[in-house]
């Protein structure tokens, strides 16, 4: 099937410069592959930082995206699963080697031979640079494709797809459920899908924060507790207390106030952070043999696991939808943390004026 | 029973001075008390940081050894398990709550109320000082002490009772096994044990090395590969090769080198260093879901299980026996690493004069 089309998107060019009106071809429809129009797409912490090359590793032009929410238009000959009209939904990768032990056990997103990135990296078979969900088509093999099921509000699952599954990976790879004692730092859009999250599991969720500011906040998003961090006497009292702590802070910070927080073999894991950590004392790990990890996004299964799991609870993350015009205003507001809790970009407006 | 008698013993009164005669009086019997005469007693480093008081919780007069082999001289009353003439250990505790969640699942060593300590901690019921093993005669609850199966050299047993069970109850808790891939960074008292007891539960055991020096005692130790850390190029081709490393270093240190090594949700646990460690890097945490963790030791059933598995796999220390008054020499020594790999004190030379 002939199917390479022109697609509009929004695209950077350079560290410094904003995204502007981009299009390119996206590739003929190979015999497992899913095209789809992009209903909307989620505004990640990455996009900005992959717009600007903060981690070295972006090819330009980039069109960000990778919270992708989308209509199926047409599907490659072999493809069983989906069909014109399906809603889908794409997150962070389009490719593995679909061979290696951690593909075959579900887990692509720590494929031995990386996962190719829905954006910046390179198609596997013919080594042009993937484009994201800033854009009006999107073609994808169905095996990374996901089902958005019946009862999800389309306009605001998109963030699922990154933070969410970013925050659920954790929590099943650390056997939360009932019973389970939560502590959650950081309340931003991470921060919020994993109180939702953590609380649609079960578990008993205490979010961490400096200050009194986010406490009607957190309790509105479901949390049980409220911790506040600078409180000396409350974070003696709390601690051993957590099973699992997870840590959406973005930027470098201390861990050593947390770690006395978790109860033996608890472990605190961290998710916002891409980089070095500040100085851990070993003791408070060392006296209750207690873990810092980190963890990735999910794999496909667990991601439909997780988009299922949110139909079946009505659990949906908090947006702000934007126009896609408003793209560049978004991450300045995104730097300042102004937004509640996650950006989605109604991608209907790629083809409109602004107002 | 009356039984308080006098012991003879080395202390050390002060940070400053080094540890030198001393007697004192062992507490009466209790019901459930084990009385035992000091065969031999391993010299540990934290015996130093004790007698310094690097750690501040040093109550002098303090007589260190928390790593001892004894025979039992007599038995309190209600005393079921040892009777006089057997061959005992006693290790870093002497007493916990025994009430708690942690005590009831046999992990005395994490009890919520803390474990007392074999020496320079309060006793529970009369609060006097604990006093450990460089001593003629101690005195210890039953459920504390442990027996040495037979066919165990007494005289290279004592290692175990914190070298050993400190490396042995990590690789339990964390499953190592046949097939298991086994990093040890450090090759001093814990090390060499780790090597030992790793390839005893049939694990592919790795010493990593900053300098070829080690390689022929690593191998000699029974491990099966020796990888030198300023190697990057075989530094690299380890990435990913590793289901836990025992990190024995007992010095703050820099653990970005190891992280890449461990495999996909593979530990790197500490067991040598309290306190900071260098900036640790998250980028190989999150892209593997990788993990930092510390352990101290095991408990009191776990320690016995060791004893029992060295026993059975004639898995030894490899120590250097020296006179009890050899001991301020033997800390020097220490220091500078120059030990293959514990000092063992012959407790019989407490009596004798240096010829």
């Amino acid at each position: 099937m002939r199917f390479a089309m022109k697609t509009i998107a929004y695209a950077s060019h350079s560290p410094d410069s904003p995204l502007v009106p981009y299009s390119f071809e996206r590739r003929e429809l190979r015999d497992n592959d899913v095209a789809m129009e992009v209903l909307y797409c989620g505004v990640c912490h990455s996009d900005m930082h992959m717009s600007h090359n903060d981690w070295g590793m972006t090819v330009y032009p980039v069109v960000p995206g990778h919270e992708i929410i989308g209509r199926v238009t047409a599907v490659g000959s072999k493809v069983t699963r989906y069909k014109t009209g399906d809603a889908v939904a794409v997150g962070c990768m389009v490719d593995s080697c679909m061979e290696c032990d951690q593909c075959h056990h579900g887990e692509e997103q720590l494929c031995r031979e990386g996962m190719t990135m829905t954006y910046s990296s390179l198609d596997r078979i013919d080594h042009t640079v993937t484009q994201g969900g800033y854009s009006k088509y999107l073609v994808v093999r169905e095996e990374f494709v996901l089902r958005v099921p019946d009862g999800l509000d389309l306009s605001r699952a998109a963030p699922l797809l990154c933070a969410g599954i970013t925050t659920y990976s954790p929590l099943r790879t650390w056997d939360v459920g009932p019973g389970s004692r939560v502590g959650v730092i950081g309340m931003g859009g991470l921060g919020h899908m994993a109180i939702k999250l953590a609380v649609g599991l079960g578990a008993e969720v205490t979010v961490l924060s400096r200050s009194e500011g986010k406490r009607a906040d957190a309790m509105e998003l479901g949390a049980d507790k409220f911790l506040i961090s600078s409180d000396a006497s409350a974070m003696d009292k709390a601690q051993s207390s957590f099973d699992l702590i997870i840590d959406t802070v973005p930027v470098k910070h201390d861990l050593n106030p947390y770690t006395p927080l978790l109860d033996i073999d608890g472990t605190l894991v961290i998710v916002g952070q891409v980089g070095p950590v500040a100085e851990v004392n070993t003791a408070p790990l060392l006296f209750g043999r207690r873990r810092i990890a980190a963890s990735p996004i999910g794999g496909i299964r667990e991601t439909q696991e997780l988009l299922d799991f949110c139909a079946r609870k009505n659990i949906l993350p908090e947006c702000e939808i934007i126009r896609m015009d408003e793209i560049n205003t978004a991450f300045e507001r995104m730097e300042r943390s102004d937004v509640h809790y996650r950006f989605v970009i109604d991608m209907a407006t790629l083809e409109t004026e602004k107002k």
